[in-house]
């Protein structure tokens, strides 16, 4: 069954407000099994409106409108739905007591121009009493069978009506139902990714999209069946295999964020992270204590921007800042270190980087150092975010997300050491005598 | 000038996002004086989109269209409108080059489906390279004349492809020249602010738009004229009169963040600050350092997370902690004064709260306190969040905001001391003595 919907008001097209209407009823009708191939917007015009209609009813079985139900005249999706379908509007006796009613409860004086509301087909068409508002619902069916059902535009009362009378209407009609599962990836790029499950972005059944934000792809796996058992044994199959291919640049199925992995195996594992950082000034921390519950493993966060307050709170010796310059593998790893000794936790973090516009000690825009200490080793990856010359934001997200990805490797490979690998970006074991360091190239995403 | 916009994406046919783009656009193409008649979505499917290009292209003079320029199969915007206007792709050696660099720089492979990006017809279309991703957008014309402008999904690409390319392009198409003005205001919810300038919000030229976030409204002042000095007068005494009536709240013109005010006035007065952050983890901290130079003002911002990180850091007395709690205006204010000690900084600022979901010291979520600091004084405020039960940020972007908007009205009523009014949220001077301060209702946004 083929769906789609319609927002009738001039006011979406301004863009004075965001239709969230489509979103609600884009996820509610793909749980029903409803196929969603359109959305439409179109303004209070009765021709425009008509022929949208009639668009739609030529190649949708539902067709879902919200607004343009009120009683002013430029409220006229009733009028325009009845045109395109060929029916004619007069008004019904019991719906305007219901609107009368309405009105005596809120004891509100009901004018002229509500009878408007009590306006419907006489055939071919079902009424749903609106129970938080004074605008009706209704059904209207075409001489072909497809269904145009009218909701308000107020997003409370139009989910009220979809929950209490819409919804019921629909589930009897389909035979399907739609089951998701999503699987956060870090550390790959979504070409890169996509290269490598190219038969699963192709299939058919389970759908494989991938969303993308800032070095990270969400793998939304999808699969309809007649019964929900069916369609997770789908899904689940597909997730375990790009489980396999993507090992553990896989951070979680279903998770919240990547903070919230990070956050989640901190409290497993009884372990206390500390932060250090410069150029993203605070974004680590924010992340992190974004999570709810995040006190329980998170104790401090430092944004030394100063190299005084490096020096101060994090006892970094000035030499080495001196030498090596504060974007520097080894100003990195002494934040690392220094934090941890600081809040006395069990992983210190350090970040230190150039989020631009400006260069700093000549070194490029988009150039970060992140570092992880525990009270045995040091970590330290390099980081070369492109495209940044005018976004210092894209900088400072990448080098966050890039930290927190460190941090769930670091403690997914626990009780192990992290290794040394040369796939994607990983972070590599801090070596002092190693003083190319700073050259070594270590992919970021 | 008709224009309509398209987004493609099955994601937004899933629901999984909202069409946030199109309501961005639609106040944009507005503002330049397109009209807009219709909005549609339609997914990753060949077919279908082309056809929904096509009745766009005979109808509209302008199309715009977001989404599906990636490397993947599913991304066929470019393919779908070149079929639409019957136009073939073919490689673009240019634009590959760019490409190619864009993934030099930042030391990651180019996998082969990237070559995708820099297909383009080699007639009848301008390209629009992207500086913040790999994928660029263009302008097909068609044999009517009207115009197909293809830009990326993600909303910070096509918002800044749109206002560096876009944009400048359409303009050169219009008549008249449209001016604006964005007057930045803070202390004052959305309907309070219009319910002070009904006359601003219904008038015709110039239009007053507001654009809201937490705690913050912009007011969009636009004028279209033949001549932009004529446009311009017209903003510029609107602008004057609106500063008039909403004083102090009006944070600047023109400006691009509370955050960069801030930081501009710091500049100005070479004033240094220091901030201890609780609920807020690091947000107040990461808008600070957010705008470019703030290194020059900005010195050092912790997280205190625990109540032991408050006394070892911060040198707040357990005791005080003990008797008041975490989240009181004694620890607030504390906080502010620790790291302002701690830091040697001009103005401290603290802040500590309960961001939910779960309550603390059994006092309610959306719960803030807000302390500022200098040398001589203290100043705290109350901040109560409503409607956070479930939405930690909202209580921590509207505590960050809260902070900024208390941070700029303190400098700006320097040499003077910052007063206690009893307008919308103002600090109050913190005094002791007042054992009931606690209890002083100060209203936040």
């Amino acid at each position: 069954m083929k769906a789609e919907i319609i927002a009738i008001g001039t006011e979406l097209l301004l863009g004075n407000i965001v239709n969230t209407n489509a979103q609600y009823l884009s996820k509610e009708l793909a749980a029903l099994g409803y196929d969603m191939y359109y959305q439409s917007v179109v303004g209070d015009n009765f021709e425009r409106a008509t022929n949208v209609i009639k668009d739609a009813v030529n190649r949708s079985d539902i067709v879902l409108i919200t607004g343009g139900l009120g009683p002013t005249p430029d409220d006229l999706s009733k009028e325009a739905a009845a045109k395109a379908l060929g029916l004619d509007l007069c008004l019904n006796e019991e719906c305007l007591k219901q609107i009368e009613n309405y009105f005596k409860k809120s004891g509100r004086k009901m004018s002229d121009n509500n009878r408007k509301q009590a306006l419907f087909p006489n055939e071919r068409c079902i009424i749903f009493e609106n129970l938080n508002g004074t605008a009706p619902g209704c059904a209207m069916i075409a001489q072909n069978g497809s269904e145009v059902l009218l909701m308000p535009g107020v997003p409370r009362e139009m989910k009220m009506m979809f929950e209490q009378q819409i919804k019921p209407y629909l589930l009897k009609k389909t035979d399907k139902t739609i089951y998701s599962e999503n699987v956060l990836v870090a550390g790959i790029g979504e070409s890169m990714l996509t290269s490598l499950i190219p038969e699963y972005i192709d299939s058919a059944d389970p759908t494989v999209s991938p969303y993308c934000k800032t070095g990270l792809v969400t793998l939304r796996v999808t699969s309809a069946d007649k019964d929900e058992a069916t369609a997770k044994q789908k899904c689940d199959k597909t997730v375990n295999e790009l489980k396999n291919i993507l090992g553990k640049n896989v951070c979680g199925v279903n998770v919240k964020s990547l903070e919230s992995v990070v956050v989640e195996q901190l409290k497993t594992k009884k372990l206390h992270l500390a932060t250090a950082e410069s150029c993203t000034g605070g974004m680590l921390s924010k992340a992190i204590t974004s999570v709810p519950g995040a006190s329980e493993v998170f104790d401090f966060g430092a944004t030394t921007y100063s190299n005084e307050m490096k020096q101060k709170l994090l006892l970094i010796d000035r030499k080495i800042i001196a030498s090596h310059g504060a974007v520097s593998p080894e100003t990195a790893v002494n934040m690392a270190k220094g934090i941890l000794n600081y809040a006395n936790a069990d992983i210190g973090v350090g970040i230190t980087g150039v989020a631009g516009p400006g260069c700093s000690e000549n070194k490029p825009v988009g150039l970060v150092y992140i570092a992880l200490a525990d009270k045995e080793s040091v970590w330290v990856m390099k980081l070369n975010v492109t495209g940044a010359t005018n976004d210092r934001d894209k900088v400072r997200e990448s080098a966050t997300v890039n930290a927190l990805n460190m941090i769930r490797r670091y403690l997914t490979y626990l009780p192990n050491k992290m290794p040394n690998e040369t796939d994607f970006n990983n972070p590599i074991p801090y070596k002092p005598e190693e003083t190319a360091l700073s050259e070594l190239a270590i992919k970021g995403v």
